[in-house]
Order: C-alpha cells, then structure tokens, then sequence
C-alpha cells in the first residue's frame, strides 16, 4: 500500500514574533538549524519517502515559499487551503485531494505538523515506520505519543488504555482519553500516576480509515469529501466547498471521540517549540544559560551578543550587535523594523501586542 | 569688565553607549529636548551674553560638529585641544586663548559643562549674574553649588563655611572643603548635617585670579601659560606645549587646596544627566514611570512603543517599533547598528562593554 505524509504547515506562528510575521511564520524560520522548521521536517522523512510521496498543506499566501524552500518538491505536491479552518477540514482537503490523484487506491497517510523539533531522526523513523505499519494492517487512528520528562502544561496528554502486543517487538496502547494542557498540579500528577503520553499531534491512518471515522464523527465533513475530491479537480470551486465546512480541530471533532485510536509511544528528543522560552530548552546555552539564535536575513557578518551578567536570556539577532547588561529572564528579538523585549513567561503577551497593531492598523508589523 | 563664558564640550560622553559614540557624544545629542545638549547650554546663556563671548572648547574631531549645530558661532571662539588632558590644561588653554586674543586685559570667565540640564534658566541667569559680579569685584574662585534634596552618591559635594553677605541681598559662601562622590551613608549624613551643595562643575574667575591660582598651585601650568599664549598664535606648535601639561583635573589641582574659593548657592533644576537612570529623573514619564526618548537619527516616522506590564523603564528608539512585555527598570537603547539592554543601576558595565569592543578591534561600535 502506497504511503504518504502531509506536513501541515498552514500555521502563522504570531508566537515567535517578531522574528515570524504574517508573511513568514515559524515554520518557514531557521529556528534550529540552518534549515528551517519546514525542511527540517521533510529531511527526516527521507528514510522512509520519497519527495514524490510528501505532501505540504498550506495556505495560498505560503506557496511561493514553501516552493523556494523545497523547490524540488514537485508542485503538485503543495495542497493549498483557500483558508485556514483548523486542523480537520485540512485534514479532509488532504484526504480529497489524495483520492483525487490516485482514485479507487487505498493509501496511508501520516499527518505531521511542520514546525517541530526532533533530535533523533532515526528513533522517529523507526517510529513512523512501525505506525505506518499498524495503519496498513488495522482499520485504526494511530497517533504517536511522546514520554513525557516533566509536568509541561503547554501540551495536551493521551492517557494510555489497554497495553496491545504488536508485531512481535512492539507494544501499542489503546487510547483510554486526550486531555487538554493541563494545570500545573494535573500534569505533575499524570506525571507520577504514569500511563501519560503527551499529543504530538502527528497521526498515522488508511484514507479509508479517516474517511470512516468523519461519516461517523463529523458527517458534515464526511458527507463533503466528495465535493471536496472533485473540487480539487476544478479549483474555482474549491473555495466555496471549502468554507462550508465546520471550523474543528481533528483532535476535539474525530479522535477525542472515536473509539479505535491506538497510540504508539516515541521517544525521539521532540519539542514542539511554540515559545520563544523553548528555544532555551532545545538549543545550545553558554555557561549562564543564555541562548542565541543565528541571524536569519542574510547579513554578512553575524556579530556575537556581549553579555554580561546576564542570565537565561533568549537572544535573536539580526546582524546588530546586541549587548545585554545585568538582565536576567529576557527575551530579547531584533529584527529590521521591530524589536521584542519581553519577560519569559509573559509570552501570552505577545497576542495583545498583535491585537493592538491590528487595531492601530499597523499592518507592517504583523 | 568683559564677561566670557567658556563651555567645556570635550567629553567622550561613553554613559550614553551606543547612542553617544566617539563621533557624537552625549554633548551632541538631542537628550532632553529637540535641541542637544551643547545647543541648549550656549541658548541658556543669550539673557547675559552675545555670541561673540561664548566659547566652546573641544576636541579636533568635534570642531566639525560644534560648527554644523552652532551655525552662528563665530569660528574663531571654537577652542580646540589638541588632545584631552583632563579639565585644569582645558581652563589653562582657555585662559592663554583669550589672553592672546584679548591681550592686557582682564576678562571675568565663566567655565561651564556643556551636558547638563537646566529647567529654570531664569533662575539660572540670575545666578550666573551674580558669580559673574562676585569675581569681578573680587580676586576669588567662584564655584556655583547646587542645594541637594537627595543623598545623591554621583556627584562631588561642597562643604560651606563662613556665610558672608554680599551686594546687599545675596549671600554667598566660603567654601570649607570640597568632597569627592560619597558613599550612600555619608552622602545621607550629609543632608542630615546641612550646609553641603553638590558641585556642579561651573566655575567664574578673572584671568588674572585663575592665572594666580595656577601659579601658587600648578605652577607646572602657571609657568606655561605664557608659552601656552604664544603657541595660541602659532598653533603648529600647540600639540607640544600642550601635551607637556600635567593631567589633572581643575578640583583636585587648584579647587581643593585654593583658600579664596567662594561658592554661590543655585536652585534651578539642575542635573548633570550623567545616564541613562538620570533621564528617568528628569524626563517627563507614562504612568508606569517610563520614559521615551525621541527617535535622534532623522527617521520621518517616530513609531512609539508598546509596553505592555513594563515599568520604570527607559527606552531610546531609532524609528524601529519597540514591543517590551512585562519588563520592569531596564534600559532600551535602539540605534542603526548596535542595540543595549541594560538593568538599570548596572550602567558602570558599559565601561567593561566599550573595552570589549576594543579587545576585540570592533571600532565601529566605538
């Protein structure tokens, strides 16, 4: 059976602002490496797919760059949301847009987010692998679980049901529920009570399988998956099938409520890296926990951050030099035009900032 | 008798990094108002003198920027040293200046910062008046001193002495001993106690007092005066005779061990603006006591920032939006090349920056 992956990367990352603008979310940043988030991603399936085989949802204003980025991905292999509408209805697109490409085959399909980090590639292999597999063999949701390190309340969990025998050297569990971020005092007792898993949000399931679980659990996509398939054969109408599907997400609208998830447990060093503090917890720090992050718009020479008493502090540059003084705590971000000094922590912040740019009209900023 | 006033504008001005570099420093900035600082200084001084008496006495590399901000300066009372050597051979400079330039005359000279803030400039007028009249009538050393209101740890303090009236409704005071920056707990002692000014670095004198004071006191300096004169008329020959002065400064040489030192108390919203804390002294601030500087290199567009849960802190922009999110007493300095964020308290690091800088050969920043 024939596999595939599709790499959301419709997400405009205001988190990492403003460093990210609307033009240019995090998945499109070198947050990490010299590659950015997005090709990252798709250098880790190479193992397993060939780019003829990997697929990148978006939105319409990202495909140019996720062209420039993976440019040789062939660019029938960009599926491009008319909008953004939450992780279900793109989920739904992909699966029309397969079974428009390849009619009457059965495929499996692993949905994986664009912007993560993973520090062992060849465990997530392995893993992906193995999830791919179960995918083929049963008629079930598999989504992979990451053993969680610490009481992280910025990621939702899968509590694990019954333990499954599988393939001979694997175990899969049985999802028993996903439970939302936690608080501070619930994640630390799923921590000690065991059995938790935290979401990664990558998922592994037969186009039939998905399309199964949405008659059942969202008919008002599952009923428009026809629609969908054909309108992918004529574009001018795809927006408006498109915007006539519900705003869901695929974990509150299909698996929190389907009764044949299995979650396979990774251990690959995986971070969703979805605030600026993260940064501090996945990258190189000096001896005073302070990290830096290379600069991303091309300037020549990079000058180094003097710091000087200065602690656990997240630096991007942009090709200035930054010096930072007896501060502790900071994130601090130059860019061109903007510049982000702000607390760890208080990063929730960063959206009233963007509210009130919106409302100023302040459009170049965003 | 000719009243002249010569303003000491040699300062390297380093506390105000990066804004202040060694080609513009903070005399030449725009701080506190859309004039800079030297700017407002010779403004202060138009009730009681033409421009034909001022002087501004600096180092070669700002005669260029002296004359772009004091257009209608005559070019002839800009005073260049040939190298900075601490302010007693700058005054003896000035001193053999005007003796070659008015030579056989006594001249009443007032020495004055270049840097400092004023907000009542009346009163500062009337002031200047009556030091100008003291050490006319008078062969004494004037020093004007600033009444405290606070245990001020950066400035030099002024003990009084004997209390003598003078022109019928002023008083003025012997000085007792001049005291270098105290600690906190003397500089609390001395409020306590009473009688203490702060020293504010202006000075009047006759050219014959100051030259009697040299004498008796620095006749290294006094005895070159006359050499010093003659090279005034021949400038090749200045670097030499002027590189052969003592460094020291005019308190330590002349002022604290003179016995004919008088000082005049002032009130007139005085400060010396000696960094970046200061400006939250005496900028005008939000309701979270924070303080904007204005944009200084020229950008049409001054974008404001947004601070969202910050306080107490000081921010100069450069035209760039500055976003600072749950930040309290830091110091923000935006410029082209070159970004400080800074504790406020720790600004003594800028020294250990700027040696950094030139460890590291990055004269740029410099």
């Amino acid at each position: 059976m024939r596999q595939v992956a599709a790499i959301m990367a419709g997400g405009r990352g205001e988190r990492f602002w403003p460093l990210s603008r609307q033009g240019r979310p995090k998945q499109f940043l070198p947050l990490i490496s010299e590659k950015t988030m997005l090709q990252e991603t798709v250098s880790r399936l190479a193992p397993l797919l060939g780019l003829e085989d990997i697929y990148v949802v978006t939105g319409q204003q990202y495909a140019q760059c996720v062209a420039e980025q993976l440019p040789d991905l062939p660019r029938e292999n960009i599926i491009l949301e008319p909008e953004g509408r939450d992780t279900a209805p793109c989920i739904a697109l992909t699966v029309a847009y397969l079974s428009y490409r390849y009619p009457g085959e059965d495929i499996t399909l692993a949905i994986l987010p664009a912007d993560h980090l993973i520090t062992k590639p060849d465990h997530f292999s392995q893993t992906l692998s193995g999830a791919f597999a179960l995918a083929a063999a049963e008629p079930v949701l598999v989504t992979i679980g990451m053993s969680p390190n610490r009481p992280e309340t910025g990621y939702g969990y899968i509590k694990c049901g019954e333990k499954v025998p599988w393939s001979g050297r694997h175990f899969v569990y049985r999802v028993q529920r996903f439970t939302e971020k936690p608080d501070r005092t619930t994640a630390e007792t799923f921590l000690q009570e065991g059995g938790f898993l935290w979401n990664s949000g990558m998922f592994v399931w037969r186009l039939s399988t998905i399309t199964q679980a949405f008659q059942r659990y969202l008919p008002e996509i599952g009923n428009a998956l026809s629609t969908l398939c054909a309108a992918c054969g004529a574009p001018d109408t795809l927006p408006q099938v498109f915007s006539s599907l519900p705003r869901i997400s695929i974990d509150y609208g299909v698996m929190e409520k389907a009764d044949n998830v299995y979650v396979i447990p990774g251990d690959f060093g995986w971070d969703d890296v979805g605030t600026w503090s993260a940064l501090a917890r996945v990258l190189k720090a000096d001896a005073n926990e302070n990290v830096t992050i290379m600069s991303t718009s091309g300037h020549a020479v990079h000058q180094e951050p003097i710091l000087l008493g200065s602690k656990r502090c997240v630096i991007s540059g942009n090709g200035r030099l930054v010096a930072a003084l007896g501060v502790e705590d900071l994130i601090i971000v130059d860019t061109e035009d903007a510049l982000l000094i702000c607390r760890r922590g208080q990063e929730q912040e960063l959206k009233s900032v963007l509210e009130q740019l919106r409302r100023q009209q302040l459009t170049a900023y965003l």
